[in-house]
């Protein structure tokens, strides 16, 4: 008895641990590597961003960022924007009992959203200087884009879980990216997406940016409740492969922002080479003295009443802003320093500047965790 | 020196773990999608099933279910028709130490089943309204369906380890499927089945239903006594061909449960995506208040005097049947609200009914239970 | 720059957990299944042999597997032909603590084998009409084969860790298998190998039987001290294919014994369904009661003065010869009634004897240890 | 929406605990086989360098090693050549607390290279009449390369994480491994690399030995810290082929070495079946009683200021010289008698050298580590 239909076939995919970068026949001093990375008509001096995490990025983690030449995302459905002292509102999520920490953030998700916190908040980002982003998810986009890119934002960011350029519901006229980006006037950044053909939908929307992940963070769970998600090498390969194709007919570079799941330098320099021209990482800042959340992290869907896909955690205080980007470090587990590892990775695979870095090998290799350290494992 | 003859070829072979649902290119709001399910003439709300465990189902459960618009199957060969106290019994076994437990169980199976409570079990689950489903081994089926039909049932379950259309035995004349599906005028659910072949000649007897999985249950040891069994994924994938194929052929279709090893919303919907019509849990509504076995599970063949491949788990009681089914749930690790995660999973791929769902794309990719979640494994 | 000559190609091969066998589309009953087994011209009741460790088989042990229609193989290089007080001397062994066994060991191993005590032993073990088996390594079989054939033994073993029929060597005449064969006039099983060429060489010398495995023994460390060995599910294909292929040429059939690594009844399934025609155990058999070692095992050469390749290890006194083979039990891992799992197997996968046992079909799927079993895991 | 660029290609790469040695249809007595190993126009009687650690390798080990006919490689950039008193220092940082020595360790490396120590340990190495090995990294070549050789070094290694024969850099003019070659007038060997292209290229430029691999080692943490590394076997096949295709062009063998990763006798076997010529330990030297940090180790690379990429661990002394190459050995773990174990696994695959060793199976094989070692992993 034969099959007509053929059976349903399975790609393989691949996350941090399972792949490893492989040196290659040049070799280049790190100090001549180049890390800026641009979103529209702004520049970064490196490609390390912070994500929208209310225990991640408050108006003093911004300006901090903008200080050093970076960028972090503001979430403006977080706390921020629904109390008038956010700052407080956040010590009571990081000081509840691991028990009460979903139903505190829960209580504190449960009140509105008030316009004229949003525009204070970006006021506070942008009294440095320092340019301003700001996210929130689709269901929102329409109402708080408008008022915040009126209160100065630089950047949106319209992030879910799984966002496309066709979503079918019973509004008689849901969000159209086109649309959106031809209103707000500044460059929108969509995400998060983790296919070819999806990433490829909503760069023609006209987006200035694409957020890859589902499910990878930290503080995330939305892959066994939902066994929903991609792991991101395979994830970031096939989102920058949407970039470079439509790169090659059209002329225009729409930057991959790899988001989530990275927690030291190696999975950073990874994620690059995978194809990335950024990444975003949530937890590795809240580790940082500047954070607002003494050492706790949670996600932005923690607080879904009928099925949080999230969950608090607590990796501690542990660097700073400076430690964390630029070192110098004394640690040797990469958690510290992330710029400086991309530097030195860029270094050892010859590449120059980011575009170069794209064109390292990637091998599968999950002994890479293991082979030869039964010494550091035993510590 | 060349081989004439090949070696024996190994296919690969997918659980839940190892595998993935990844997003494509259209979203849908979860509200616009349908999870109805039917069995021959009988349609259900969600596609979830109770399991024919005795520390799963009884009548008070069979009837909740049903009242919830979903279908429980009670065990003929269990203690439900062999004692007239049946709850007493399943205390008994709850109430033993774990080495007696097997030996208990033993014990309480030996008496015979009663015709009488067939009958009285049937009318107690019909008493309510609701859809009346029991189930027997291929060896009993020919002697209690009529009984059990006679009573009022409305679907008969003939289960067993492995179920083939085809049996060798020393007995003039076994179980005939065909025979049975035209004697009993209620609709046969047959398992179970992990092959396509298997599946494709057990359809082409006229059953309506197909049970799939060998040894993935949380209570059996099938798999380490014997070596038997496919994982759940690629059983299911292979098994939903089968069916495609006859309906292809027919215009018959007929549907595929996933029976077994399934303990988080994620765990569900990969199955629906790899091709079932709904899924069977057994330890899941053990779990629930309304079970009658305070936590405890144990299997159909824990029993067996000779070779039992089966063990007494304790999963404790920890939730509701309603909380377990739609929530709302606190819990961030997908063991609640189960309906709520397909609907929300069949949103983020763009799937508006069952069927669209078996056309999203699963992916091998083992990585996902760990990429990125070092701060929730230590906690 | 390209690469003229190409890269080394590695294979995969796998072992009995990665593995699992799949139902097929008949099933049978197990009263109809046969399993019995051959060697030249004896026959056995059952295809589970005990290996010749000190530990598993003494002259009690091989009678006692006589009687249940069985073989045993007993070890003419261990502690039975050294010392006249064999029991003492396995005693001895038990006794010492875990940081002397290897001492110990190496101080009884080191005393000659005494050609009466061969003489003894072999009478030992036929005085009860049991079919006797007897093992030594190469370098000793020209001297020893002779003296325990005189004696009466039936089946002769070469065995060491790697045996081929091609082995170079200073002196001027070693081993040759055709000359052995045909001076001993009994049959002469060889051991061990996990490959099809030097398989099909072995058999073409006019041997009996072939044992498979390098390294996989419950007490050997080979695989880590040198390196060396090959999972036994591939060794097995791939053995049984020579065996397979060598028949088709000649119609001799040359049976292939699964040696090792064995622990409950689904990994001897798995063994037979890759090809085995019967299967040997060691350390499972020195769990019986009727074992000498008090629950204790170790290695052939466990002894060896310069670079040891064994250990012990006390896998404890747990159950009898009757129950490890035929049960009934009440255990529910498999470490038992390993005759009843053969059985039960063969009927789920429709074979009513060994040789359509192998025409089942195996599947790699590493899952199929942990699908749904997080309860069991937990206790 | 199809890609025209298809996606990034990712190859697999195995590790020592993945593969396995096949025996093949030959063996032959370990008496026959020989493990002669050649750099230029030395020759060595064994296979088995130690690495250029502080903590391996000091004047005296370097002395005990060309007793025993052997190689050890002096670093010239490690404490030996900055302090008077080496060993004092090598004391200090054993003596270190775990929190401290990082920090030690930075602070004893920041004393420059003295110029007449460079002298004084290479005419302590070369006082007992051995072969004399020191290495420096490139930045540091063209200035202390002369200095070792004037004083009678007979190899100079020049060794980084990754080094390549193109490298760019600010410099008007840096190291120039064809210019080096020609002035030094001893052999160069270079590592370290893991890439066929390469290698060829490395050695194109007429060196006398390469040194594979990248992050293996036990105290080196370059692969989190930088995502970087190949495993070992996979490496070494690569880099072998690249010997042996320039062997086939020009007729000049330049012999491979696998440095670092291996832990036991198995490790070591499988790198010269993959290739190697001969293999390069750093910790398990730092294991024997000769070595200077009483069973302390840690990497070339711990004391970088900026970012770290090694640790210190502590493997204990738990072995001699004599032991660890040559045996006896009471251990059945490989960690003894690395010699002894090459020539039994030679046997075991009738390889009477190690080119011969070259031509033996590897097999890809993860359940080696596992398969019936329940009860050694209970231990």
């Amino acid at each position: 008895m034969s099959l007509s239909g053929g059976f349903k076939e399975l790609r393989p995919a691949y996350g941090f641990d399972e792949v490893a970068i492989a040196p290659g026949s040049v070799t280049v001093n790190p100090e001549l590597t180049d890390v800026h990375f641009s979103i529209g008509q702004f520049t970064f001096d490196f490609p390390v961003l912070a994500a929208a995490l209310d225990a991640s990025v408050n108006p003093l983690v911004a300006r901090e960022m903008g200080k050093r030449g970076g960028l972090a995302v503001m979430n403006l459905e977080g706390l921020q924007c629904r109390h008038d002292d956010a700052e407080a509102a956040i010590q009571e999520v990081a000081a509840a009992s691991d028990e009460e920490s979903a139903a505190v953030i829960q209580k504190l998700t449960a009140l509105p959203i008030q316009e004229e916190l949003i525009g204070r908040r970006v006021r506070e980002i942008k009294e440095s200087g320092a340019i301003c982003a700001v996210s929130c998810t689709p269901a929102n986009t329409k109402k708080l884009a408008p008022i915040a890119v009126d209160a100065g934002c630089d950047i949106f960011v319209v992030q879910s879980t799984v966002t496309t350029a066709r979503h079918l519901s019973r509004s008689v006229r849901g969000l159209i990216f086109q649309e959106l980006v031809a209103n707000v006037q500044v460059p929108v950044v969509v995400g998060n997406t983790v296919g070819f053909d999806a990433t490829r939908e909503l760069i023609e929307c006209g987006i200035a940016g694409v957020l890859v992940g589902v499910g990878p963070g930290a503080i995330c769970t939305s892959r066994e409740v939902l066994g929903i998600g991609v792991p991101q090498i395979t994830a970031t390969i096939e989102c920058s492969a949407a970039r470079d194709d439509y790169y090659r007919e059209t002329g225009r570079y729409v930057p991959i922002i790899t988001d989530g799941g990275m927690h030291n330098g190696g999975d950073v320099c990874k994620a690059l080479v995978a194809g990335a021209d950024a990444v975003m990482l949530g937890t590795a800042f809240a580790r940082a003295e500047e954070a607002p959340a003494n050492g706790y992290a949670w996600g932005m869907s923690t607080g879904h009443a009928a099925l949080p896909r999230g969950v608090r955690i607590q990796p501690g205080t542990d660097t700073t802003l400076d430690r964390l980007l630029f070192g110098p470090t004394s640690r040797t587990d990469g958690s510290e320093n992330l710029v400086g590892a991309i530097h030195t990775c860029m270094g050892m695979v010859g590449a120059q500047n980011i575009s170069e870095l794209h064109d390292a090998e990637l091998i599968v290799a999950p002994s890479i965790k293991t082979e030869g350290k039964i010494y550091q494992q035993a510590q």
